[in-house]
């Protein structure tokens, strides 16, 4: 895990792409930019928070993050093509060194100084790379990218997954901040139907999350099945979640066989949303359990698990077009219920974040 | 015909989803909500004035309209499921009654009596169902749902049909308002060519329309068939309609056998616009006549009818889309002529309607 | 090549569809509206400079322009259909004549004097179709539509074609301007990768240009297939071109044989591009050359040309819709170099073309 260097090119006269008040992400903040095996040595260009970002990698394997935006005539830089470890513009050949600096005009004997691109911190901790889009004076004001011990833990199998919803990213957080919703919107896909009780509001400051204890209670198939034990066998489980930064959510049960003390089983959840814009985000989440690790075992995780978030995505985006489509404010609309602890607490917590990039 | 009594929740505070200004449709009105066939057991989801409506009907039968946005987390109730007579929010299981009321949080014990939906009252009378979506206080100032007679007469016969029209609903009442728009529109497909005068001006106070008598003109063939004599015959007609509120417009062939005086036969059509919002229309058009009453001859009615009013179809939102695209206010652009009498009175009844909204 | 008077009805009171602030192209300008051929007796509707225009040819062939925008109800006319030299509206037959004078109301007796509709003159000059959409009082003050000599000069052969493309003309304007995007956005399609200096700056006043010398230059195979000789042959070239008005940018090539005074081959050709709005444009070129005319080498020449262009359509769409999505401001961000010159210059003179049409 290593953080690249900024390019000095960039460090001054920082700005926001769109003004915090039109906004409910931080700029100031690391975000999952890409799952690392994403980034290869083609050009990827993807919306991060309003920016374009250009993603690849130089020979060496490094991974390079700068603006997809061609300081001369605005053309996407992924339509070019990578020289070495340069980037060349597809309009007029301007060339870009992964510093940042432009390195070539093809009309010119030397590039103007004034020539440079911006380029951005990446932080590359499998599976996720990282990148930080904010104001380089903040970069140590804010918290490192959180590390998923588990990703790398081998008694781990991991799986992960990217789906590119029409929704703002908080519409995905409060989803997994409120459990509840398992036994509606997934009732016929994880069959997991008693997350009913609104959990403990856990955390303090800038972390909340959720606790709940399920005390030799049946064990959904879901659990069961990879455990090797029948479906609905009276079983511990340990059921708790965070919010960590407005880029990640984790979440994680632990299976414990009743009257033992040491888990039987763990499995993690992690959901990295990446605003788009405001309307719409990056998710990439990232499951993984040290039982029922095997290849095929894993591979029903993995398509049970795309079923089940591809329920999410439907609801939140018809969450998302009903916001956009009503004419009246949403705030002023909503009620919330205790279940919602978290996900309010996680809203408060992410304005901490607003007002700190504007103060 | 029997209409609801509204939710006591709703009776306060209430206010429009958009400022009148922004607006040509009252939201102290009647609107067609749907042909009551249309509303069965299953959850219906319908953008009625801005205004997201839910429509199911409960186990005796009974209609029922409520929002269409559960108050928890916006999420469109249609994406649920009918509990008996309840509705449970397909996110979070939040189950509200006909009444309004919630009457399940699934993860608490008693839900929050804060916590409740906007319901509207309803009148089901074939074949239409009305909705009121406005201000509870005023629902006994505003007219009730205008009767269709001749939809229940036995001697009748009739056709109905629904087309969402990408256009202000004004468009169409100016429509049919204007009938020489049939030599034009409707040259190939009802061939009526001889609506060509400008029709006598109608009613006064809040309804207006027009009314034009032809005396033994030849028949043309779309009535002369079902009456079973040749086109082309010489007959008298009286051909009137009116403008009734801003959800329904009348319109009336009376056929005359030239020196009698009985009505040889009645053909009448309605047409009910509901605004989805500002841009768009639900088109509820029904049709019928006391001649050539047999399954056949009005299934070649039916198919007439939905060929002629796609040609409407076609000319309003072309109209409407060169009003969205041509940057020039379109009230500074048009100009009238005699026959837009009964249209521009319309338009004048609408605005009386708007201003006893904000008076 | 002539224009057509203006019809007088529409002398008065001229506006802009659009606020001069809002836009970069000058109405007070000839634009070219269609390639003539393609306006025939049927009814065309096209938008330009954000106004609906109706073009079509009357019995004796001379073209007509005229709103496309029926000033009854808004109907767009080229839903109507011709009758004789007339235009009738397919909503309620009003019937326009091609001076612009209503000449059927047909529920009157005589169409009110007040109804007209505006028509634009219009000069046909092979390959074109110009119009003037601007105020009428002004119209002498403007450069008349620039002739393509060589279009009608029989030594040379021309082919021409339209693209529709979603981006601001400004976009390609600057785009064959500055040559040096050949070797990057062309290096697999006209292979011409030596066009990278920066050429010298042309022109004055109200024409900037650039003007570029290759002396016993390896002749790129476009140039050498056609002429007869094999491809890399050292030989001068003179390339030089010219923005000539915001509606037309022209450019040429020409071949010389090392040691000879005389031009070899002359390769001509043409970029009308036609602001739809602000964000789309008509783009026509024309090109042409009096050597390797025969109908294979320029059915050979066509092709190239088609792939080649698509190839810049796509570059400035991607252009544009960066410069759609990201909200900071393009003029803040772009930086210029000297090859720049010439668009830079070109931007310059339609700021003051604008200038003197808000003077």
């Amino acid at each position: 895990m290593t953080a690249q260097p900024m390019s000095a090119v960039t460090a001054s006269g920082w700005q926001a792409p769109r003004p915090a008040a039109e906004r409910n992400y931080p700029m100031n903040c690391w975000w999952v930019a890409a799952f690392a095996d994403e980034v290869t040595q083609a050009l990827l260009g993807r919306w991060i928070c309003d920016t374009p970002v250009l993603l690849y990698r130089k020979e060496d394997g490094t991974a390079v993050a700068m603006e997809d935006r061609c300081p001369h005539r605005s053309a996407p830089l992924h339509l070019g093509c990578r020289r070495g470890d340069n980037v060349e513009c597809g309009y007029h050949g301007f060339t870009f060194a992964p510093d940042g600096a432009c390195v070539r005009v093809p009309s010119m004997k030397a590039p103007p100084a004034a020539l440079w691109i911006r380029t951005f911190p990446v932080v590359e901790d499998h599976p996720f790379l990282w990148v930080y889009l904010g104001d380089p004076a903040k970069i140590d004001d804010v918290p490192p990218p959180h590390r998923l011990e588990w990703a790398t833990d081998p008694s781990f199998a991991i799986e992960y997954g990217r789906i590119d919803i029409n929704a703002n990213y908080m519409l995905l957080k409060e989803n997994v901040l409120d459990l509840t919703h398992f036994g509606f919107v997934h009732a016929k896909s994880f069959k997991i139907t008693d997350w009913v009780d609104p959990p403990r509001l856990t955390g303090a400051g800038e972390v909340c999350g959720y606790h709940q204890s399920f005390s030799a209670s049946p064990l959904p198939s879901i659990f069961a099945e990879p455990l090797g034990v029948p479906p609905g066998t009276p079983y511990d489980r340990e059921n708790y979640g965070s919010f960590v930064t407005p880029a990640l959510q984790i979440g994680a049960v632990d299976l414990i066989e009743p009257g033992k003390k040491e888990v039987t089983g763990r499995f993690r959840i992690s959901h990295a949303t990446t605003p788009i814009d405001g309307r719409s985000m990056h998710y990439f989440w990232v499951g993984g359990r040290d039982y029922g690790t095997s290849r095929d075992e894993m591979a029903a995780f993995r398509a049970i698990t795309e079923i089940g978030f591809a329920e999410d995505e439907t609801m939140i985006e018809a969450v998302q077009a009903m916001q956009d489509r009503d004419p009246r404010p949403t705030e002023q609309l909503e009620k919330s219920v205790k279940a919602d602890g978290p996900g309010v607490q996680a809203r408060r917590i992410v304005q901490r974040w607003m007002d700190r990039e504007t103060a």
